[in-house]
C-alpha cells in the first residue's frame, strides 16, 4: 500500500517509517541511490557518491533500531553535502581542479552533528568554483537546458530529483534560496551565527552561511535543528540556545502574521513572469502585506556585500590564487583582480556599514513577521548562457545575517519553478517558519 | 511565599522559575554567591569562583529571555566544573602547584554545550591532584572534619552544600560515586563515549569519564542530556544518537524492574552501618532482587583497572612527572614509580580483559535492569586519615564503561550520608534512571 517510493517521501515521513519499523534504512538508501543511478547520467549533482559506505552505515543504522538503541532524529535518512563541507571518510574538493582528490583528516562540525542524528551521509554534491561564480556542469532536474542555480548547485538538484530528501548548501550572496527557487524545492538559510562552520570551505569568514534544501519547510527545519550549535571556533557562532525550528514550522500563527514588500531598486531585474506571479501572492495576500519603498542606503547595501565578499575571498584563498593562477577559471579571474584592489579602509568601511544595516533591521522587525519578496529574477536561465543567475535578490538579507527561506510557490513561463521568499528577524527563526506555514496554508485555502 | 532559597532549589525547578519569570538569573546567582560565602572558609569548595563574570552572564541570560529569545534547558542556571575542564576564561588548575595559574585558550566541549544551554559557569571546584589520589583540602559539608571523597572533591561538597544546584566531575575509577555518597547527593556517571572529553585533563584514555552531581536524579539526567554528545575528536565518543536521560528519569517503569545484588570478595570492606543499611534496601526490595555470587574474574577486574589507569596516565603526564617530579606529592610519587614497571604486554592483556568484560556485560543485562551494590565502604572517613576513601566500590563498573548512579538513601552511624549504587546497562542510561526512579518511588513508599 506504500504508493510513494521511499526516495518520495520527506525526511520527517521517512524517518517516521524507519521508527517505526515500517521502513528500513537500507530500502530507503537502496531506493534513492536508484534513483540516482537514473537522474545522474543529465543531473550531475554528485561529486562523489559513498555507495557502498551508505548502505553500511544504512545497515548499521538499521541494527541499532533492532537492538532497542536510541534513535536519532534523522535515523537512518539520507543527506547530501555540499563539497565544500569536510568530511573524514570522502573526499572533499571544493568544485575546482587544484583540490581533486582533496581528503580532510576530520569531519566539518555540522558531519559530527549529522552523524549522531543517525543521518546516513550520501555523498558530496556539485558545487560551483570555490563556492563562487563558475558553475560546475550539474543541470536543472526541471529542464536540463537550464542551471540549476548556484552555489550549491547539486544540493538544490539532488533534493528536486529525489535522489536524497536532505542537502546541505552554503550562500554567502545567494547562493542557497536561488538554487532552491530554480529547482523547486525549499531552502532555508537560518540567522548567521546558527550553525557552526568549522571545517568547511572558508570564502567569507563575515558572509558565508550554511543552509538547507528540502522537500518541506517541516524538514529543512529539522535539518536546522539537528545541525545548528554553538562552536567556539567559529567567530560567527553564538553561546546562546538556538531558536526551536522544528516546533516554529510545526505552529500554527496566534494571529495572521505582518507582511511587508520593499520596493528596491534592482526589482526591475524581475521578469515579467515572476513579477505577474508575486503580484498573484500579494494580491492573494491583499490586506496582510504592507508595500514599502526601499531607501537608497538599502540598496547600497549589495554593493557593501561585494567588498566584503570578494576583500575578504582574496584574503582567505590568497594561497590558492597565487600559486594556481592558471587553474583558476576565467570567470572568477577578474573576480580576484578586482577584490585585489579593495582597501583594507574600504573593507573596513563596509564591515561598519554591515553591522548598521544588522541593526537597522533589528527594530524594522518590530513591525513585521517577515518580509517577503522575490527569491530570484525569474526561472533558472539556460545552462549555455554561463554563470548561474543573479544572486542580487539575497544580497541584503544574507549581508545583515538574516534568516531566509524560499517556498516553490510559483511556475514561470517556461514551465520551471519560482520561489518566494520570506525574510525574518534575527534570531527568530522560529517564528519565520511559522509565517512561512501560514502563508502556504493560506495560499492552499485560496 | 518563596519558602525554599534559590540555592536551594533543584535546576529543574530553578529553571522552569526563570522560564516563567518568577526567578531571575541573577537573584539565583547572586543567593548561590552569599551561600558560598557563607561555607567556603571551611569547605574550601572552589578552586576559583567567577564572581564578576556568573553575575554578567546571569544579567544577559535575563536580558535575553525579557527579549523573547530561545532559552536553552538549563537558561540562567548555574553550574560548577571540576578544576581538570578546560575554560578559556578562567584557570584550569588541575589541583597541582606544577598547574597553578594555568590559562587554557579554548573551553572543553562540554563547556561549550554548557553555554548553548544557558548554564551559568560559576568557577572551578577543587580537585585532588591530577584528579588521583591525593586530596586538596576540601571538606564534607555535613561534618568538615571528613573528606567528601575524591577526586571530584569540590564538586560533590559544592552541590551537596546548596553552592550550586549541578557541578560535573570525572570517574576514572571512583571519583564521581563516591563522593557523591559521602556528601549525600546524586552522582551520575553515563556510559563511557556518552559525553566527550576534549578539554579534559587526560589521566587515562581508556578509563577518563565525565560525570554529575546533583541534587535529585531528574536534575542529573537534564545536565547529561545537555552535556553529552559525539565528538570525533574523542576516541570513546561514538556516532550515534545517546539516551534520553531525563525522559529516563521522568519515565515510569512498566514493570518493576530486576535487580541484582552481585556478592564480591572486596564487600568485606564494608562498614557494618553500611552493611546493615543495604541489608534494609535489599530487604524493602524483598522478591525483586537476585542475590548472586560473583567470580575471581569479576574481582581481577580490579587490578586489570588499576594496571590500565597506572600505565596510561605515567605516558599522559610522562612531561609533568619527568619535568616535576619534586612538586608531585609523596602520595602520587610511588604509584607513578609503580606504573613505570608495568610493560606494554601487562598493558594489552589487561585492555584485553577489559573488553572481554565489556561483552560479559552485555548478555548479563539480558537478565537484569540494574545491578544494585554500595557506593562505597560507608561513611566518608576523616580528613586527617589522608586521601579521599576507598574507590573500591566503583572500579569494576567504570572498567566496564557501565552507566552508574549513587542514591543518597541511607545515613551511617555517625550521623553521615551513604549512598546506594546502581549499575546499568551500556546505552541504555535511561532505562538506569527509569529504575532509579521506580527505586526511590518504592523506598519512599515503604
Amino acid at each position: 500500500m506504500l504508493h510513494t517510493p521511499p526516495n518520495g517521501l520527506t525526511a520527517t515521513d521517512a524517518a517516521e517509517r524507519i521508527r517505526q519499523g515500517w521502513l528500513s534504512s537500507e530500502d530507503l538508501v537502496q531506493a534513492c541511490l536508484r534513483r540516482i543511478d537514473e537522474t545522474e547520467p543529465t543531473l550531475q549533482a554528485w561529486a562523489h557518491l559513498d555507495r557502498e559506505g551508505a548502505i553500511a552505515r544504512a545497515r548499521e543504522l538499521d541494527d541499532l533500531r533492532r537492538r532497542g538503541r536510541p534513535l536519532g532524529p534523522l535515523h537512518g535518512v539520507p543527506v547530501g553535502l555540499k563539497d565544500i563541507i569536510d568530511t573524514r571518510d570522502m573526499p572533499t574538493q571544493r568544485g575546482t581542479p587544484i583540490h581533486a582528490g582533496r581528503q580532510p583528516e576530520q569531519d566539518a562540525r555540522i558531519v559530527e552533528r549529522l552523524k549522531e542524528a543517525g543521518a546516513v551521509i550520501m555523498g558530496k554534491t556539485v558545487t560551483t568554483e570555490y563556492a563562487f561564480v563558475h558553475p560546475n556542469g550539474t543541470r536543472n532536474p526541471h529542464n536540463p537546458e537550464h542551471t540549476p542555480g548556484g552555489s550549491s548547485s547539486g544540493s538544490a538538484a539532488a533534493v528536486a530529483a529525489y535522489n536524497v530528501p536532505l542537502a546541505i548548501g552554503t550562500q554567502t550572496n545567494g547562493s542557497v534560496i536561488r538554487p532552491a527557487s530554480f529547482c523547486g524545492v525549499v531552502g532555508f538559510k537560518p540567522t548567521n551565527g546558527v550553525i557552526s562552520r568549522a571545517g568547511l570551505l572558508q570564502t567569507s569568514v563575515s558572509l558565508d552561511q550554511i543552509g538547507v534544501f528540502a522537500r518541506s519547510t517541516r524538514d529543512a527545519a529539522l535539518l536546522v535543528d539537528v545541525i545548528g550549535g554553538y562552536d567556539q571556533t567559529d567567530p560567527n557562532s553564538y553561546a546562546n540556545a538556538r531558536p526551536d525550528c522544528r516546533a516554529g514550522a510545526e505552529a500554527d500563527a496566534p494571529v495572521p502574521p505582518d507582511l511587508v514588500w520593499i520596493d528596491l531598486p534592482y526589482h526591475d531585474r524581475l521578469s515579467p513572469d515572476a513579477r505577474d506571479g508575486m503580484e498573484e501572492v500579494l494580491s492573494a495576500l491583499d490586506g496582510r502585506v504592507e508595500r514599502v519603498t526601499g531607501d537608497a542606503q538599502l540598496s547600497g547595501l549589495i554593493d557593501v556585500q561585494r567588498i566584503i565578499h570578494e576583500y575578504e575571498i582574496v584574503h582567505h584563498l590568497a594561497e590558492d590564487f597565487t600559486a594556481h593562477w592558471d587553474r583558476i577559471s576565467a570567470t572568477l579571474q577578474p573576480i580576484i583582480t578586482r577584490g585585489r584592489q579593495i582597501s583594507e579602509a574600504q573593507y573596513q568601511d563596509a564591515l561598519g556599514v554591515k553591522a548598521s544595516a544588522e541593526k537597522w533591521f533589528e527594530s524594522f522587525f518590530h513591525d513585521f513577521d517577515a518580509v517577503i519578496a522575490p527569491s530570484a529574477a525569474g526561472e533558472a536561465p539556460l545552462f549555455s548562457a554561463g554563470g548561474t543567475g543573479d544572486p542580487v535578490f539575497c544580497t541584503i538579507w544574507t549581508l545583515a545575517g538574516l534568516p531566509t527561506l524560499t517556498l516553490p510557490l510559483l511556475t514561470g513561463s517556461k514551465g520551471l519553478p519560482i520561489g518566494v521568499q520570506l525574510i525574518g528577524s534575527a534570531q527568530q527563526d522560529d517564528r519565520l517558519l511559522r509565517t512561512a506555514r501560514w502563508l502556504e496554508h493560506h495560499l492552499d485555502a485560496q
